[in-house]
């Protein structure tokens, strides 16, 4: 197996990048190559500083950079060597299972459509974020910002998306899927969630539970939360920020310790042909690693061909 | 001055309500009485098994109630005589300076409407909830619910009536208003987001400060928060169920601990011809007592009056 990864993307790479492909050299399975894509010269040169000798890591030359706060259609278009498109380049030819990067979150999903493209019959592909659950494991909440405004019917898809992935990365058999709405009963909510409830329930291949709120969101009612990407980005980027507070108030818990970005890896972007996955900018040498390996079970479970063979007629 | 309290409101009415009355009459200015309307013979019958032999509490008779999953409209117009609409009636014929309940939120909504109606110039009135600031204090975030959704005109008067009642019911001189958003750039969001930014930008009357993301809700970016009904209400909910965990965890903080419901006591309604709170179903007589506190500044702070002037013509 192969898994890309772009050494030149987030606020600390590619020191921080090159540093978790080292760790991930050693917790990937044996015959997983980790593709490190940027400069060569400099990505080799940090290799050597880290001491790394082993043959898991193949470092593939891109000359060009999208730095985080570029125009993502610009500067795919401008910087056809950058280590985004040289990525998604080797994904679209089938060089790498997975393309993993901490980059410009915009230029990772234009990148996407723009190479291996929507699977044929997804709307709108998403991003994926995930929330610790009270009782263990984590639940996926989508979309996280792919998508601000959405239409009933890509909800719909979100819940069959969001089910495949709980499903087969997750483990979880048979996943609840909750649309976030403000009112538990039937009815409530925007013009968007009650025509999006409606298609829900009516769609066979999910197991619908109906509205959840915002009080459900840690708790046993949903393993998937639908939403619009707008909704979303608000409610990870909220519980995100409890770890961080807590952090500073020195309270610590196994549970809320799960808040922490850095416990699951990547975003999965999903509904594409291909596994491609995004992290925070942030992203330290233990989350680049963790999102390697997810990147490695994405692959392995086969999420996109299940999208593919879900979706096109 | 008079504030009203609906004795027969809440999922622990009338006893819980009858209570936090009592606790209200030592707590309120000494020129201040709590009408507290219901079933006369209950409502008397509890003040004498809670030893209240004060006169503070006036009670007034209303024979029928609104029970917490009726439809609010429906039972408005059958049960004109229920402790919702004797209340209104009060705050109508100013013979109440501010009217409270913990009983049907719709219904107090619809009554609302129905009765004192909506300032002149304001085009839908809005449920305000409080969010506790790291710093200290409370930042006030609305709509948590009454408008799903909402025309990005809305939105501007949301900033308008948050910053009014802001400075002068939390004491924020100037308070900083921002745009519930995925991301802090301006044209960032769902066209809702970005119509209202610009709105919300060329207002004067307002101090606005931007979009801001789900990660500030407790910090000191802004004091007031818009966003639509649906996106508070999540927001809310999201915040409240923390306060619930950390307390299942034993874990104990002053500032988790003024996400309790409680502290605040009710959310006020903004925007008509009256001040009017609403609380928590649950609500304890503890969070009773603090809404009437906080019914009573309404009042002497002139809230509804200050919208009146500023948006009638």
């Amino acid at each position: 197996m192969r898994i890309a990864l772009d050494a030149m993307g987030g606020d600390f790479a590619p020191e921080a990048i090159v540093k978790g492909a080292v760790i991930a050299a050693q917790e990937v399975d044996p015959d997983t190559t980790i593709l490190l894509i940027g400069k060569e010269d400099v990505v080799k040169g940090l290799l050597q500083e880290y001491g790394y000798t082993g043959n898991s890591i193949t470092v593939i030359n891109a000359s060009q950079v999208i730095e985080m706060g570029e125009h993502p259609t610009k500067a795919l278009t401008q910087k056809p060597d950058s280590s985004i498109a040289v990525g998604y380049g080797l994904l679209k030819m089938q060089k790498a299972d997975a393309f993993c990067s901490a980059g410009n979150t915009g230029a990772m999903l234009v990148g996407a459509m723009f190479s291996v493209k929507a699977v044929e019959g997804i709307l709108r592909p998403s991003i994926a974020g995930f929330v610790p659950k009270l009782s263990g494991g984590f639940g996926v909440i989508l979309d996280v910002g792919a998508n601000a405004d959405c239409k009933p019917e890509v909800l719909e898809q979100f819940g069959e998306l969001g089910s495949i992935y709980a499903k087969y990365m997750l483990d979880i058999e048979n996943p609840k899927v909750g649309l976030m709405n403000l009112g538990e009963e039937e009815g409530k909510g925007t013009m968007l969630t009650q025509a999006a409830y409606q298609r829900l329930k009516a769609n066979p291949s999910i197991n619908f539970i109906g509205n959840i709120e915002g009080r459900d969101l840690f708790n046993d009612k949903a393993d998937v939360i639908v939403c619009d990407g707008y909704t979303g980005n608000i409610i990870l980027k909220l519980a995100e920020s409890l770890y961080d507070i807590l952090n500073d108030k020195g309270i610590h818990d196994p549970f809320f310790d799960k808040f922490n970005y850095e416990a699951e890896g990547g975003s999965p972007i999903l509904g594409i042909n291909g596994n491609a996955l995004i992290a925070h900018g942030v992203s330290s040498p233990r989350a680049v690693c963790n999102m390697v390996l997810q990147a490695q079970k994405m692959a392995s479970s086969k999420i996109s061909e299940r999208f593919q063979k879900k979706f096109s007629a």
